[in-house]
């Protein structure tokens, strides 16, 4: 053994929690997963790594800084950077075996070479969940993702609401208002109404050269928010027929939503919903916890023409939406008062009793709880300290008078009180 | 949109499975986490690259070829190769801070850039559970690993018996015969037994120079294997002290492993284990499935002194064990036999019934049914050819006269059959 150290250190930036926050983590992504299954979605796995030639492919080759790469031998391949490209590869090399509508869902890490800074890691899990067509995508699966927001946050006890808008009314406006070569920029600037308010939407759009009545209609635009009766009003603004359209799909999906149970609570419209890829076709959603809008979007979504144009000449529309796993993770941090159980009980002998512990912890375990035996050479204190030190709710004593009764003491830690039950007595506190 | 399109490709050796046998691999993934979370070990998930110097602590800094190195500004650093690295450089970073004996377990991917062959991969799961000590671990923990395995495989149905030896045993042996100095070379050739029998061992330790009597005893260890029986017969073939403090542990194992309700089903000592690994020091063990031994091993581990010396100078012994997860695989899809269900009922509207079904679909989802609407604009006839042909058992129909009736038709796939009933009576058929 060499007598110099090598100084343990992580990767900066790279994900990894206290095995205790890992607890709260893993159940979280257990209820997010119970939600996607129930919904009939399949897991998807695709390697960490792709061929640098497909994750490039939209750029044309262009190696961005911000890509781990890896070249060794004859293979040159990259870390994912997020789970769309992945996505893309594999259903244009899956394309006539799978069945569609293909609704898959998949969690995982992606990579990112950035400094890493608060808030921005270069290793981070993203959760993606998209329905692909065969040509043709129903309205219906927009609905479905609105419907997944909300079935995940209520099984995680966070109340969110979807907030819906379309490309197509944004586009057909600015078309109506003959600016559909300023599409861009104009998108960007009304993408930041949250932000800088009506007057700084105001400013920048003079900025890009429009006239006042062309700024008005588009504030008038971005601030119509609320239910289906925001239809009419939209209606009453544009007769463009992209928008139109858009409009009428809108009214499409609030139909299923409402047919699939969900109400204002759950979703309303709100123009001023840009998302800023470019990509997007038609819906596009964000959710945001009920009772702090102001923490931002916790996840978000839409409609695109085609996946996987860069591979395959089938044409694959779908809708799909994320989830931003590190602010979500921080939000049921947050809201998590209750202290996290993975230890049940903790079964400690006293005196010669380590093999009678075995069997009881056995016992414990087979009935599904989480148990386990404290059996190092310390002594009895010590090992009652590290139980309350661990947050161990209960603690199982046998000691011989309880090996002569047949019996177990069961030690409640919250307040400190026990009692001599039988082993069918504690698996019912227990369970 | 470009014309030419891109082959979709995805590196080779690298792991991906199609959907529906992803499905099965996480319902594994599933029943193996829920035995360790019952045995109350942590989850830990570290990044999937480690700095450089640490992952290559051990070479003394040399880059083996079957690393994945990336050099990027100021960053040098591996995909990591194994899970035991990055456990132990965790352990030392959170020396102080960690409860001990610290459980954990970590289901990841690793990176080897070996040329991919059948059964070599370049992308693969690894499965680890570990309990490391502060100092000192008590055997109890040895046994808590073989109770693992026999957990795992009965909630995963699939019976296995574990096979135990100690690294002292064989130690000991070869010491007392005076050829401590060929212990690496004696252990290699005592490996092979299983695979090229006992004349092949008698005639690999002949080249190592042994004579007669030495060979002898080494044959009649390797073919000790049994219950509790076989110690007697070791004491009587050396009286070596570290090859008894062996027996005696084994003993003790034995001991608690009857304690823990384990008995000849699920495991017994064989001196044939060897386990490749220089790092073990004790305990050393194998599981094989229970009816087909020659399949070879499907998990091992054991007990070593010192986790992190290259990062601490705290003694840190632990004892761990590990699962073959692609070879688990291979034989859990073997074995599937039944068909695996991701989606329980599939709704299917016939007229203008799309918004009823989609109501439906949201009240078999929220209690629990994983279930989904057939929503495209296809024919109804289209849309039961694809259940059909994606193996769903159950499809629920609404057409206009169940909407009047207000019930709706179930159509049990496997016998063909129907039955127009209330949503209450679905559901609890679906239940």
């Amino acid at each position: 053994m060499e007598e110099k150290k090598i100084v343990a250190r992580k990767l900066q930036g790279f994900w990894e929690l206290p095995p205790e926050k890992q607890v709260i983590f893993e159940g979280m992504l257990d209820k997010i997963k119970e939600v996607f299954k129930r919904h009939c979605f399949l897991p998807l796995d695709t390697p960490a790594m792709e061929l640098s030639e497909i994750l490039l492919a939209k750029s044309g080759g262009d190696i961005d800084k911000e890509i781990y790469r890896f070249v060794k031998g004859s293979t040159d391949a990259c870390l994912r950077y997020d789970l769309t490209v992945p996505l893309a590869r594999f259903v244009a090399m899956n394309e006539n075996t799978l069945s569609f509508p293909f609704k898959r869902y998949q969690i995982g890490k992606v990579y990112r070479g950035e400094r890493p800074q608060k808030g921005r890691l270069r290793e981070f899990y993203q959760c993606d969940a998209d329905i692909i067509g065969d040509g043709e995508l129903s309205l219906v699966n927009d609905a479905e993702c609105v419907k997944l927001y909300k079935d995940i946050f209520q099984n995680l006890n966070l109340p969110v609401q979807t907030e819906i808008s379309s490309r197509k009314v944004l586009f057909g406006l600015i078309e109506d208002l003959g600016q559909a070569q300023q599409f861009s920029n104009i998108s960007i600037c009304l993408d930041k109404f949250d932000k800088i308010g009506e007057d700084g939407v105001r400013q920048g759009l003079e900025e890009l050269g429009l006239n006042g009545e062309q700024i008005q209609k588009l504030i008038s635009f971005v601030k119509l928010n609320g239910g289906a009766e925001i239809f009419e009003k939209a209606e009453a603004l544009c007769s463009n027929p992209t928008f139109l359209q858009g409009v009428a799909e809108l009214k499409e999906i609030d139909g299923y939503l409402r047919a699939y149970g969900l109400d204002g609570n759950d979703y309303k419209f709100n123009f001023s919903i840009i998302r800023g890829h470019n990509y997007y076709t038609g819906t596009v959603f964000e959710a945001y916890l009920a009772w702090n809008r102001g923490a931002g979007a916790i996840g978000g979504g839409g409609r695109y023409d085609d996946l996987a144009g860069y591979f395959t000449s089938k044409k694959l529309p779908g809708v799909g939406m994320s989830i931003g796993m590190s602010r979500l993770f921080d939000i049921i941090q947050q809201n998590t008062c209750e202290k996290v159980e993975f230890c049940k009980c903790a079964v400690i002998p006293m005196g010669n009793t380590l093999e009678k512990c075995l069997n009881f912890v056995d016992y414990l375990q087979q009935n599904g709880v989480c148990a386990e035996i404290y059996g190092e050479n310390k002594s009895f204190k010590s090992k009652l300290k590290e139980a309350n030190k661990r947050g161990v709710n209960y603690v199982a004593i046998i000691g011989e008078d309880e090996v002569k009764q047949d019996k177990i003491t069961l030690k409640d830690m919250s307040v400190s009180s026990q009692q001599t039950l039988t082993k069918q007595q504690i698996l019912n506190i227990l369970r």
